[in-house]
């Protein structure tokens, strides 16, 4: 964005943004960064997350067009200080957002739940904000994924591989104690990674086809359960879910706990490709941690046994030796910090 | 090693070895860390790469256990260095080495072109390099990419993904000016990427199956069109190559600039394959530089050109915008200046 081109001046404070598609959370911290030099000086030691001073949880509202989106954000922004007390102070601002990002000035390329595609948004935000707060947009999962690396499921790993499984799936990488972010803020985009190329394979929300998420994410898993349930496939999901239009992947997992036949056939089909592709990716990135979360893996132990089990199935030992498979920990936390220490560590200087 | 522990003391030397099957180059080098960084003070701008000060040429050699490699290598590393009149200065080493490395105490996993598994060669040649010779294994497409990227191919981008298909296929990563090693010193190990999941696909080198080396390196596809051609397959290949015994991938590429069917048969099958699985790297990696090269993939311009206009196909506006496709620059010596240069950075402390 156009005020973020140097570091703004010292501050204690900064806030961190998790935006989704219906809530938006804002959280503000004091002293993030000394708390995480404090961190960064006890590698393996587990500590408890930095606390935020102030929390405010919103609705992003019904008028969902990204100029309107960054204008009660702003204001969201400015209640979260006034009523903290420090609306005079400079405070830099990260944005999580499931998007994927096309630059660092701010640019979404895409965001299914918000809607957008190719908007400013960083701009806008950072045209209502003005010069005081500067501001940043990370992909949603790369800030979850540096809050799950300094303070949850990466404690005590330089080299983090984090997916995570929702809606959609996206991922995020610490390599050697530093996020990567890709040369145009849109680094482990792991859900567009290509896990079949027949030129019919299933379209995907970003454009594409055969992308593993077109498979695995959880908007399109769950479209394909209820079309599949309503042709008449025979399940016992159905009467786990009560209904067609009730079907979520929870009920496959449930299915495939009890050895349904559907359940278990389209399990032997995405386990291979979610494990290829994460196995795929160890390969590329050689790390020792690999956490897995995300909103519908969560809610699907099944599932995630599986993976966690056919993973090193692809790999040598050489990656195999280093490497650790874990579940995420800081639940909804990890994105607002995650954000907050970005923004702390790349828009301002320590006091 | 065990003696890298801890930075040694200032010197103006390094030595960059590459250790392939065949031969073992040993360059002396002076005053790398200078060069680099006036080099790193103008990123966009081409500067040739820095001189080494004296190069020696050697044969591995008829007994290649590792032990008697390692001997042999530091009785060359020393002659270079008598050679030069410097053999009581501390001097660190870097070595290139083509196999897959586990962990940084220079354990090689791997090595076909050396016929090694599980060597611990690392310490084999730091013990008889004694500890005036602080030494480090770097993959040796690690060691050429970091040299493309200060002074080849890479110029002017701080995130470079390298992919080199020779014998085997290969990468190397810098990522935000920095070269990653991984977890255990195994990054990009991008020819074991997983591109065909079937329980009976082709066998690779490392164990595994389906790999993309097990198709696109230069020894398996030599040796399948070897064996396709002598079961009879038509084909212009065996008029061009003389007999089967002297068919190699080349021959294969000049068959498709003259729309041979087997070749462009082929083709269609191994494009989708090799691009694929870079693109998938791209999605994760979000480099802006890719460089392609490798023995096999510089003498094959038809594949090389198939595969660059395949790439972005499978991309994204946000992947493709900030990516440029190009070919190696700097040939043999990228490896030497690489490793070198690796071994000032991290084993020596400037002058």
């Amino acid at each position: 964005m156009t005020n973020t081109a140097t570091p703004s001046a010292t501050t204690p404070w900064v806030v961190g943004v998790d935006l989704g598609g219906t809530n938006v959370r804002l959280a503000l911290y004091r002293d993030l960064l000394q708390a995480h030099a404090e961190r960064l000086a006890r590698p393996g030691q587990i500590m408890p997350p930095p606390a935020y001073t102030l929390m405010h949880r919103e609705q992003v509202g019904d008028k969902r067009d990204a100029a309107s989106v960054a204008v009660r954000l702003a204001a969201g922004i400015e209640r979260l200080l006034a009523d903290a007390g420090v609306s005079d102070a400079l405070v830099p601002v990260g944005v999580g957002i499931a998007a994927m990002l096309r630059g660092f000035e701010g640019d979404v390329a895409n965001s299914p739940n918000l809607g957008w595609r190719d908007e400013p948004f960083g701009r806008m935000l950072a045209d209502a904000l003005g010069p005081r707060r500067p501001v940043r947009l990370y992909n949603d999962v790369n800030a979850i994924v540096y809050g799950e690396y300094g303070y949850g499921a990466g404690v005590g790993a330089a080299d983090v591989l984090g997916v995570f499984v929702g809606t959609g799936i996206g991922g995020g990488l610490v390599a050697e104690d530093r996020l990567i972010e890709g040369a145009s803020n849109c680094a482990v985009e792991i859900g567009h990674v290509k896990v079949d190329l027949r030129p019919n394979a299933p379209l995907c929300g970003c454009g594409g086809r055969g992308c593993l998420e077109a498979f695995a994410g959880g908007r399109n898993l769950q479209d394909r359960l209820r079309e599949e349930l309503a042709a008449g496939q025979p399940s016992v999901i159905l009467g786990l879910a009560g209904s067609v239009e009730q079907v979520t992947p929870g009920d496959l997992d449930q299915a495939a706990a009890q050895d349904d036949a559907y359940a278990l056939a389209m399990y032997d089909d995405l386990v291979p490709k979610i494990a290829s592709t994460l196995a795929n990716a160890v390969f590329v990135l050689n790390p020792s941690r690999l956490i897995l979360g995300g909103g519908m893996l969560m809610r699907m132990p099944v599932l995630r046994q599986r993976i966690i089990e056919d993973v090193p199935r692809y790999l040598t030992k050489a990656q195999i030796e280093p490497l650790s498979i874990v579940e995420t920990q800081l639940e909804e936390d990890a994105g607002l910090l995650g954000s907050a220490l970005l923004a702390a560590e790349r828009l301002a200087t320590p006091l």
